[in-house]
């Protein structure tokens, strides 16, 4: 595990990745193709998601429950656009219990049809709207090109699904979900920072009538979508049944949403944060937020691991997650050089020597820097420099996703240089054609990631066909 | 949602169980055989247990993961007493991305094979062990006989997965688990007695050396494994290739233990407290601990809620889960019935009159008792209440497993008619044959829950044959 094994991003990008995923101990490949195992240290940074997720969706009035994993073929039939858009993907039961099952039973891609057809019981009346639920589950839609935690054929996930009396208050609580839970979660928790828009016609939800989405910038310029938000009108609750008697009386369908993030964000931590030497973690979804390496030889080790161990003890009574890295069997630079590849934020080395100052050297995993502190300020001076840490990659990866958006190219030729090569963003003006969409992405493989939200810009004229724009796009490869 | 619509226990107990979790709203059935719907009410609790749970998996040193649901068939297939122990039960996928899959893939019944044949990559060293790992997932065993929350064809769980370098430490992990992580959580938390005790060799879990069990008593006498924990030595590792080169260079295989809890504990909750008014829930896992009932005439209305309001806000700031509940459009008698259903251990009745008195009326779920207490008294005694509730349905519920075991049954037959007739437990000596645990089936369906831990009582003659008793054993009908 030594840190020359690492391919460098520059290079390959995608083989750095894999490394990176492997050797920091985040997930490896399974017997079933497409399905990972998650292990332990890439788990943490999922439950600290799962955890920050989860808060903002019952702080926003939403309650968990769980809806059955198989999904009888024919539930699922009713809804054709949901059939044609996941078939290729759908994995099927048709057998259980020792016997040919009847019907076929899908393995849920997702669970709208089973949502709805279970809501068409409980949705009466307006008194008993909204429904907002949620559920913590996973999901299988078979990946021929899988990538851990990027498209796994079984993924771990949240699903919202609400009802609404109004469309308003169905259109107000997809972007409450975007800005408040996901938006929030991302920047704030996971520092990545992210496009708020929605999708254009051709990359939108099967069934729903807007996406909005989340588009973050990976360090090798590609988009990653790192969470959607649906508008789903009142397509799923006609087609499943779903009617309530209103407030005049009269019998109505009730306007839907459905939303979902994904394990594919523990992916994005580590394209954004990651450079050549492994992991950085934002000190707030990181598993160990400091990791102390006391170095020692045989006569001073008792009188060194007894500082080291204060120090960890003074750390984890104000709360920080802290390991003491005390293994006898490896040299500090081995240490090092793991803890900076599983991208613990901060690192407190601790010697005889500085013992005898008084001092420790505090280490940031972010930049490299390196500073002595005085022993009995070593708590007080990590509880800040977390803080700066978590901002600083935050920072960072949106100046780095400033520096690579290409605002207005002078042409059509130099948009899609850029594109094809995957240099970054391409923000221009859009007539709203799928034409216009399609013919960059014959030219370019780029797509539109997304129509940014409160674009005040004037539209100009759009960088494909010349036409008047309607508005900005945001054009990029993507995972 | 009137009281008179639920069944007594006395008159049909499985009618009674059918009626509370649907009523509650905790579960209902869903549109695939035996796999529930389970609803936000329900789903509380269950989210309670799991944090009570995940709490005492952490603290005992372990980490969580997670691996793949399905499960090649041949990687299942390579331990026979699983798949024989399982193969009724299994669901199975044979299509996938559109294509017959050229191997069928299981459906997790349980994770030993994934696990093990995972970790035969992970352990190479005796410095790689032990590994203590956990995972939160779905399983699917087919039900003949589904019940919700009991026997589900879908349940929610964790399955731990260890390995260890001796079976010393192995059995100590097992025994760690059965009392640290489960018996702490099912008896301080759920507050249900258990008790702790082995499974007999025709009950243990396929593969298993020994299965080591938590048994409690339900209200109708039957029995319900709330838990289990298995020492599964070395056949696993064996199985599945597990070598790891030890400490004097020699090759040896991992020693194994598994354990799990599942969802079934909602049901357990619900049987071993409800009453015919409905759920009891304990404070620990009840989603509200607290509801308060304004009572106002039109003109009283603003007062009366303004004092509710201020109450509930000072209870939420002690920490506890409170709802005001002041929909318009229902009577105090109707919310009374609706939330003694649904098990709040504490009520708060708060009308004009008692607010003149300066008091609040305070009812407990569990005895019915009412007092008024003064105003600025109502949080501080609330938060004595609850301590006291819970303890009180637990020392209910351990007392009423006394009464209903049976010891040192007079004779055989007497024995068997108290089985027959699910008065409750049969705990008498027992010659360690399993002809005579077969006889005792045959005559009564009654089995073996458990021989009990540390039993120090001198065996005696089995109930059964009559020859020199082994251990005591603990018999009963079991859900």
């Amino acid at each position: 595990m030594s840190k020359t094994s690492l391919p460098s991003q520059s290079a390959d990008f995608p083989a750095w990745y894999g490394e990176v995923v492997r050797q920091a101990g985040l997930a490896e490949n399974s017997p079933v193709r497409g399905a990972m195992v998650i292990k332990p240290y890439g788990y943490a940074i999922w439950e600290a998601i799962q955890r920050e997720l989860d808060d903002r969706i019952k702080a926003t009035g939403h309650e968990n429950f769980y809806l059955p994993l198989l999904v009888p073929a024919s539930v699922l039939a009713r809804e054709s656009e949901l059939v044609e858009g996941f078939a290729p993907e759908v994995a099927v039961v048709t057998q259980a219990g020792g016997k040919e099952l009847e019907e076929p039973l899908a393995v849920r891609p997702t669970s709208e049809a089973l949502i709805w057809s279970t809501y068409a019981r409980w949705i009466q009346s307006y008194r008993d709207l909204p429904l907002l639920y949620n559920q913590w589950a996973n999901a299988v839609r078979w990946e021929l090109r899988p990538r851990l935690f990027l498209r796994t054929s079984e993924f771990l996930w949240q699903e919202g699904h609400t009802a609404h009396e109004t469309e308003e208050e169905a259109l107000a609580e997809t972007l409450t979900i975007l800005h408040d839970v996901y938006a929030d979660t991302i920047e704030s928790v996971l520092a990545i920072p992210v496009l708020r828009g929605r999708k254009s016609a051709g990359e939108r939800f099967p069934g729903a009538v807007d996406t909005y989405t989340l588009e973050a910038m990976m360090r090798d310029g590609k988009a990653l979508q790192a969470a959607t938000s649906h508008y789903l009108g009142q397509g799923f609750p006609r087609t499943y049944g779903v009617r309530y008697t209103g407030r005049d009386g009269s019998e109505r369908h009730p306007y839907a949403t459905s939303w979902g993030a994904t394990t594919r964000l523990v992916g994005g931590v580590v394209m954004t944060h990651g450079d050549d030497r492994g992991l950085r973690l934002p000190p707030r979804v990181a598993p160990q937020q400091v990791v102390i390496v006391p170095i020692f030889g045989e006569e001073d080790r008792p009188a060194v691991l007894e500082a080291a161990a204060a120090v960890a003890d003074e750390l984890r009574a104000a709360g920080v997650r802290v390991r003491l890295d005390d293994r006898p069997d490896h040299r500090p630079g081995f240490k090092f050089n793991e803890w900076e590849l599983k991208g613990v934020p901060v690192r407190v080395e601790l010697g005889a020597r500085d013992l005898a100052s008084g001092v420790a050297t505090v280490a940031r995993r972010d930049t490299g820097e390196k500073r002595e502190v005085p022993l009995p300020r070593v708590a007080g001076a990590i509880d800040g420099l977390l803080m700066h840490v978590q901002t600083s990659l935050f920072d960072a990866a949106s100046d780095e996703r400033e520096r690579r958006t290409l605002r207005d190219p002078s042409g059509y030729d130099e948009m899609i240089e850029y594109l094809r090569e995957a240099r970054g963003f391409v923000m221009a003006p859009w007539c709203g054609g799928s034409e216009c969409e399609g013919r960059v992405k014959a030219d370019s493989t780029a797509t539109i990631r997304c129509v940014p939200l409160n674009d005040g810009s004037p539209p100009g004229r759009c960088a494909v066909c010349g036409q008047s724009a309607v508005s900005e796009a945001v054009w990029a490869q993507a995972y």
